[in-house]
């Protein structure tokens, strides 16, 4: 199953895995390029998407309902009654199977697929148990299937045993199955009425999605609405690489509880990211509560938020947290065209309602540029001189009678500066409003930049609301402030992501470095290295720690730290030794021989006390001067290994100021990281400080990463800590580190 | 003025000039407890609120419209046709005025308010021009006023001191004004069929007000508008207080720009808090550009935002972003009972839907108790077992047919445990959806528990959500998850505040400390006192500060380390000495006669060629254990002195983790505070270190608050950076501090 490639198997055995599963799926044909076997990243995981060509599953010519039934009382009866106006609405042909019924609702009925007058695209599973009928399906060269039975991964080990063995049936006959645990939302009456970029959406729930597909009553198109439930074949990963390449849409919309696998997702957000298409999603699980109640309802693994997060901003997946968030982001981004420039103005008819959203915009980091003097001379032809038109522009009131307001709004989007047009409406107060928002309408079709209008009043159905601006596909609406600028905060960060995008997978390394050699004959599997060993592994990976040497007598130790260099540290060295500092087996800032010596006898003596076997005894250089951070090797179950690079020192335990930086990533992904530390500017040099290596960080990030992927489950945890980054231009120096070998 | 105490007088001149403002001021009737001249705190602050009586101004049995006009085309046309309905509704009887006009639509007219025949109670300035009416008011007995006029503090300072002018002149006659550059939003049309508690609304921007006001279309009542507009006179405190003490209102909702003074926003929230009225605001200011803004919107200044948002906290005011946030979380504090438990239940149709917002409620900081066993076996009579009703409960559909659906939400609300009950329904899907709202309708009716629905639609126009949820004043209806968890959070929080309440205003000083005289002597206007002189200021409030003496002589300088103890430290004092360490004048960790000597050579050597005059060296005990914090007063335009407290060291200058805590504050008030700070664990200590003295840390706050009102603007400026706070049990060390005189 690639789908679930968890952190408990080594490089080799991954690899493997993968290999047989490529070769076990024939599949259908694949958009775009073909997922090569081979082309695996130094990780054994895979590094193109093999994209499902989905097609005939949304638009299928022909379809089987197994389990049809038109018995009065039986839910099955409800859902054919649904799949046949469906598909009389799209002209598709369906064919009831049922292994008793001579006709449902009048329409011939089959005693099973292999007897159906033709080869059908798609299959409607209403059985229960699905097993028996997938075979059945392959003979007959059905493409998709579709199950709604519910009992597998979602109830726990025993439903989860149940889904594994349906999903390897699924692959070995070359069936692409949607479900088990969903629904009809595939197949739901779409507005074909709507014409633009459409949403489409992905859901691992049909009650989340239904809010997303009732946007279509407010005039946003929706072309597609994959339900996945328990994804034990097609996966969101699948559908977000699938919509990615369909031309009508502008945008896809996910609601996620869990994530099948990481990388297949990391491979989908790229090919979306390098199409330019936004992924807009909700992802559950930023609390305890929320990962065991997501879990217990689609049977999937919600991931290490902070890695899930991490992952999603990489890779240009919008996060947002409320189902209206989705909407709103999701309809903007659909149908905005590109920016031409990043600043926003706020147009508004009340300096108050100015004022206000001018706050809120420049608090949620959009940038709100003061209007040149000519700029502001031109609005002051048709707006009283008393009146701010600087940004926030306040007309006192839209001229109703004539053609100033039009004037006003063109000269605003004229601006070069501007890119976004922000007008809040408070509510409705004709004629003011309605001029104002024809005025707006009428602009907005003459733009190509992008006009947002905030309608505030709590009731909305006011025509100018529902009439005027919902029937206008060029400006895009909101109930809000808030999401208006959360949605226009998305629009500015996805067109600046998308325009420098370079995927990291481009490159991923293929073949393990000549460190790897070096690193394998260090590993002790299922021990923690001692320091020193530690150390050594870093330095395979080119990562630099002190000058140190491994000591046994306390005569070696003052040679040692003659070449050294005085002052000194000296620490005692062994496996499984942790919290050295506690046990005081650590002593700072020696500078002569006679301390070296005592230190020697002394730290031998607490090692012996406290029962601590060593491998002898690290004389090391002392390094002062820099700023503590760490730098740490984890394994999540979705994502694999993952590097975390954060403020070390107390602060790393009381702030817990730390960032993830998911695999792939490259050089640009490791500097976002470091810009999301809180403390990011203890690097940039404070109070007389120099500015610290910046460089030399991100290169260790991007050893450690190396390191990681080549490693892989061998190495169960690497915590380098403190790492000293010295100041620019002088690298940064691992002063000590913890390895655990798996 | 009374209401702009900008921090530029001495105590006593200030005092003077309160004393000066209540003479000055006949006024109209007190409500509650007069505002006695002779209660003010140690700074001259006034610690009880006049509050006016303004039953008259809103409900007046009769008004006068001065300017009144009905010529085609004129602005006062308008307003005085909406006027003549506004009268006719609530039964005043309306007089125009006017010079020249015989009559103005059909009702006589007067030339003046002296040829009215009768006193009126309020008045409506429509003229350009409001002061050579205030007069004329006077002499007639009027006793409010409203002016509509613009053109004061919001159009600069020509403006500005033409408001003055206008405040003073009614501050001679007694009238209460509204305004100027205010509106009729006072007289609007509020509905009459709406019952239980109201909203009550202050807005110093007519159009901000519009979505609160709008919520009669909802159904939820307004019972007050208040549009303060420049606040000569009346002040959005002035409103609050007022409405506090009326019974219809459940809550007030605020749209604040700036505030005209901050003792008396402090004494209305104080107000507030006492009557148990929550007070729900947005408050414009969060950023540069939105404070630019909205002072050039009413001329008044909007403090800074940190003092605006920690005075907010300590006195209970609900601070708010959005106007949407300001409507939901309004209505449902106005109307929600108070709660019975904290705890919070998600009930929902899908287990996905369960999910997502259990875990945005978990993550909003919400508890979300795991019901019992013994619940969770009744729930499941009606609930199939497969489904998890731990909390979230998911029904799996809720029952249609028959009478379960009720019993289910019966039965979670019959639990102890849960005060609040949350149902987000993502749409309309009836008939189950008609039946769960009408169940969760019923349910409302019969129990004291807050029961609350997000309707997900974004069309809105359904009639489960307009009849069935709108039509109900129990349930509170939201259409975001958001704002639905803003409100729960704010509504907990509010009644946890109430109940908790103690006024800091009952223990606020009302005479000068025993240091008081001490620390006079110690004041040098204009300079910067030497450190060791700000150490005897901070000595005389009893804030401890290390061992140490001042010396003068190298010789003195070892007898004075004799006797501090060994190992000290060594500083040079002089008065507008700053930047010590940079300059060298430190030397730390010195554990001989040698050194101290070798130290005060290089101290007054560096001095010399620096070319700065000390008052000798500091030798000082030196204090390594303990965690570093600041302690300081600063002057707020707004509130006066307000002390702030925060993490030290590197720390404070990288994360800004700083709290302010505004004057009169208490020991709760103070440790709030201290709660609110992103690295607050490192006083209960981390890695291994002894919890700290925040006993002590608490009172040097509390001493600086004294400091800072008995010295008034006499103390610009204090820093105690490092405070260094011992481990429990062992006090808090200044071990520097600077000290401003003004």
């Amino acid at each position: 199953m690639l789908g679930s490639t968890h952190g408990t198997l080594t490089t080799d055995a991954r690899r493997a895995r993968v290999i047989a599963c490529g070769d076990g799926r024939p599949g259908p044909a694949v958009h775009g390029r073909a997922a090569d076997v081979d082309d695996l990243d130094v990780s054994g995981r895979p590094l193109h998407a093999d994209v499902p060509d989905l097609d005939r599953f949304f638009r299928p010519e022909s379809v089987a309902v197994i389990g049809a039934s038109d018995a009065e009382g039986r839910p099955n009866t409800g859902i054919t009654r649904q799949l046949i106006a469906w598909a009389e609405r799209v002209g598709a042909r369906l064919h009831p199977v049922h292994p008793t019924r001579q006709s449902v609702f009048g329409i011939p009925c089959a005693p099973s697929v292999s007897d159906l007058p033709e080869q059908v695209d798609l299959a409607v599973l209403l059985v229960a148990d699905p097993f028996p009928v997938v075979e059945e399906l392959a003979e007959a060269k059905v493409r998709f299937a579709v199950a709604f039975a519910s009992g597998f991964a979602e109830t726990g080990e025993e439903g989860a045993a149940a889904q594994a063995r349906l999903a390897a049936a699924v692959r070995r006959c070359g069936l692409r199955l949607l479900g088990p645990n969903t629904n009809l939302n595939a197949f739901e009456d779409f507005r074909q009425d709507l014409d633009g970029p459409a949403i489409a959406l992905i859901t691992q729930s049909g009650h989340q999605g239904r809010p997303v597909f009732a946007l279509q009553e407010l005039g946003i198109r929706l072309s597609h609405w994959a339900p996945t439930g328990n994804e034990a074949d097609l996966e969101t990963a699948d559908f977000i690489s699938y919509f990615a390449e369909r031309p009508e849409v502008g945008a896809i919309a996910a609601y996620v509880e869990g994530l099948k696998d990481g990388r297949s997702f990391l491979l989908a957000a790229d090919r979306a990211a390098r199409r330019k298409v936004p992924v807009v999603a909700v992802k559950v699980g930023r609390t305890e509560t929320g990962a065991r109640t997501a879990a217990s309802h689609t049977g999937k693994l919600t991931g290490a938020d902070a890695v899930v997060d991490a992952a999603m901003r990489q890779y240009g997946v919008i996060r947002v947290d409320g189902l209206d968030e989705l909407q709103d982001t999701a309809a903007l981004l659909a149908r905005a065209r590109p920016p031409r420039a990043d600043g926003v103005v706020v147009y508004s008819i009340s300096g108050g309602t100015g004022a206000h959203v001018a706050d809120l915009a420049t608090a949620a980091g959009l940038r709100l540029p003061v209007l040149s003097e000519a700029r502001q001379a031109e609005l002051h032809q048709w707006i009283p001189p008393y009146l701010s038109v600087a940004n926030p522009v306040d007309n006192g009131g839209h001229p109703v009678g004539d053609w100033r307001g039009r004037k006003i709004i063109d000269a605003i989007l004229a601006d070069p500066e501007v890119g976004v047009l922000i007008c809040p409406i408070t509510g409705p107060f004709p004629p003011l409003s309605d001029r104002l928002v024809r005025d707006l309408v009428d602009a907005a079709e003459r733009t190509e930049k992008l006009v947002c209008v905030v309608w505030g009043s709590p009731v909305g159905t006011e025509p100018a609301y529902w009439e005027v601006l919902l029937g206008s596909s060029r400006v895009a609406t909101f109930r809000t402030v808030g999401n208006c600028l959360t949605a226009v905060r998305a629009y500015l960060a996805h067109h600046r992501f998308v325009r420098d995008y370079r995927s990291p997978f481009d490159d991923a390394p293929r073949t393990p470095s000549p460190s790897f050699r070096k690193a394998r004959e260090l590993m002790r599997p299922g021990e923690q290295l001692s320091e020193h060993a530690a150390k050594q592994l870093l330095r395979a990976y080119g990562i630099r720690v002190p000058r140190e040497q491994l000591v046994t007598s306390a005569a070696a130790a003052v040679r040692a730290a003659g070449l050294v260099g005085y002052p000194v540290v000296m620490k005692a060295s062994g496996a499984q030794l942790a919290h050295k500092t506690e046990l005081g087996l650590v002593k700072i800032g020696l500078t002569s021989a006679a301390q070296v010596r005592d230190a020697y006898r002394e730290l031998t003596d607490i090692a012996r006390y406290e029962g601590v076997s060593l491998d002898g005894v690290l004389v090391c250089q002392m390094v002062e001067q820099g700023v503590e951070m760490v730098v740490g090797i984890t394994h999540d179950d979705l994502f694999g290994p993952t590097v975390t690079v954060g403020l070390g020192g107390v602060l790393v335990e009381v702030l817990r100021d730390t960032a993830v930086c998911v695999p792939p990533f490259g050089e640009e992904q490791a500097r976002d990281a470091l810009a999301g530390l809180r403390g990011r500017a203890l690097l940039d040099g404070v109070r007389g400080r120099p500015p610290s290596d910046l460089d030399a960080l991100v290169e260790v990030v991007l050893r450690a990463q190396r390191m990681a992927l080549e490693l892989g489950d061998q190495l169960a945890e690497l915590d380098i800590n403190p790492l000293m980054v010295l100041p620019r231009g002088q690298g940064a120096v691992a002063l000590d580190a913890l390895a655990v070998c798996s």
